[in-house]
């Protein structure tokens, strides 16, 4: 049985782990690598993989990658925003080359007025190509949206939703750590949070507008609050940093889907070294009511590792245009040979 | 906005609970009724549900019913086997008619060689006239199957899945206590059981294998235990039943898909009176591993109720054929109207 075959496009340590997983799964083979980084152009995917060499050069030329390898899709790895994935898309897309990607702005783009115009036009070119671009991972993607509208399927009636996420930064990557600025004085981090070193989490707002549209709430507003710091009474660390008492411990931000001055959607999403309980919920206030959770909680690189690759048949799947994990069939996962969930 | 025109087929307990529902629900009218229960054939379908008048009289002509008045769609509760219910499927869509059912063996027929016969003309049929045909629930149809495969979407690995749903009775209908035996002495359980007085739940291989199905398991077997008595050691009761301390409390039933002498799906099913705690659950043994819980558990009949209707969209946007809820978008919650959700 033929191989799906595959470009990584975006080398960085999401794109290394998820090229990692490829590389073991059954029936998955990667035929090209992209990324602009200079240290990494030129050598072998295997071996900045620490594994057996591939005969796959990372080359920062997509096109001539592209032209040549015609894969059945590409999995993108590369930032967050629209502004800077864009016409990398509109370049897959323009070889007709089907996309799943990590950028949290694509998860559902018009959750911004920008965003939707960016969607607009990636949907047309899709079409025009005969390509499908699915914006995925665990959060936005997965966790904060796909699920909690999943639950709600089995509700006659919505009050509201609460959704939760709460994670011990101590058990994830130290670049994290410092990315929420665990160990900072609390004005050392208002400082960063000002200077735009310290930034909030990317897609809340999309997850927000990816349930409303699912059970159909027009909101009046999404409003995301800044990332506030996490102190606690105590000390805390990590293998890798000390918060003392009184330090910031990570960061946490609330955000909210407002109709006639009511949030009938909110997120609330933690992550700082110390947490006590690591977990994701969902609480739905309706009929049946639902309260959900999952503890600990979903590690968030495996989970988008995993999601990311399990939507490749899907994707290839589905028909030409830009799709949202709204509507594409369950993610599930691919355990046996992927040219098997191909129709 | 035109109204989704639907027709009640089965105005039993969850036909009369679905249909008070969809009378509540924005963009929903239900154009006509069908059942062949004597004592209600011919009355007003409002009269029965205890609302005013609706002008639909129930009438137990399906044809004559889906002729008159050509619904988007048909809703469908009547029995639990595809052998009571194939007929009035091949009715329903040999008027090119979208249907939605509760039938538990619809949900996921390939679970045994002759619901997949079933499926196979029931599929050929809808093709032929440019209908759509789901099976869809509470369970089968979300808890142990869809909800289980939506959380392995973000497994990179998975080794087992262990699914449990405990229900105490006593919050359940009187003649669902009843069904599980709840009261009983052990002997006159079994000896129900013995007389097929008292079934397992309908639906646990059906759900298994849609599992397995999803993630590309094949199953040397799947194994339902037939249904066991619960004895608690103390006293227990309902509004309506009392179990003395060594009675039959409810029933339990354990089932199992199998590959090389392991379960890599275990479905754990008990509802009783007197249950400590009420919850649905699902384990995933993996990476990254994920455990999950929901608790209260779902209403099964509220939650049967809302996912058949939520369904609708689904079913009706679907190119013509047989699916499962695998098959489909992920459901949600439909709060708006209906007819917004029809492309």
């Amino acid at each position: 049985m033929e191989n799906v075959k595959v470009v990584s496009y975006g080398i960085g340590v999401i794109g290394r782990r998820l090229a990692n997983h490829l590389l073991d799964k059954k029936g998955v083979e990667i035929v090209g690598a992209v990324d602009i980084n200079p240290a990494i152009v030129g050598k072998d995917l295997g071996e900045i993989l620490g594994r057996e060499e591939l005969g796959v050069l990372i080359s920062n030329d997509a096109d001539e990658v592209l032209s040549r390898t015609k894969p059945d899709i590409v999995c993108h790895t590369t930032m967050s925003y629209l502004r800077q994935t864009y016409d990398q898309f509109a370049q897959i897309l323009g070889h007709g080359v089907n996309c799943v990607s990590t950028c949290e702005e694509l998860s559902y783009p018009s959750a911004t007025e920008e965003g939707a115009e960016y969607a607009s036009k990636l949907d047309e070119m899709a079409k025009e190509k005969g390509a499908t671009l699915l914006g995925t991972g665990i959060n936005p993607g997965f966790l904060m949206d796909t699920l909690p509208i999943v639950l709600t399927g089995v509700c006659t009636k919505v009050d509201d939703i609460y959704i939760r996420r709460q994670m011990d930064a101590a058990t994830r990557r130290v670049p994290f750590q410092k990315k929420i600025g665990a160990g900072l004085t609390v004005d050392e981090f208002k400082e960063k949070i000002a200077k735009h070193e310290i930034t909030g989490h990317v897609g809340l707002e999309q997850s927000i507008k990816m349930i409303a549209d699912a059970v159909g709430w027009e909101l009046d507003e999404i409003k995301v609050d800044p990332v506030q710091p996490v102190v606690l009474d105590h000390d805390a660390e990590s293998d890798a940093i000390k918060v003392p008492k009184g330090h910031n411990a990570g960061s946490m931000q609330m955000s909210y889907g407002i109709r006639a001055g009511k949030a009938l959607i909110t997120m609330d999403f933690k992550a700082y070294i110390g947490a006590s309980e690591e977990f994701d919920s969902v609480t739905i206030r309706g009929e049946p009511p639902i309260n959900e959770k999952t503890s600990p909680c979903v590690h968030g690189d495996y989970g988008t590792i995993a999601i990311t690759a399990n939507m490749i048949p899907h994707v290839v799947n589905a028909a030409p245009g830009f799709v949202t994990m709204k509507d594409l069939p369950p993610p599930h996962a691919t355990l046996t040979h992927m040219r098997k969930y191909l129709k």
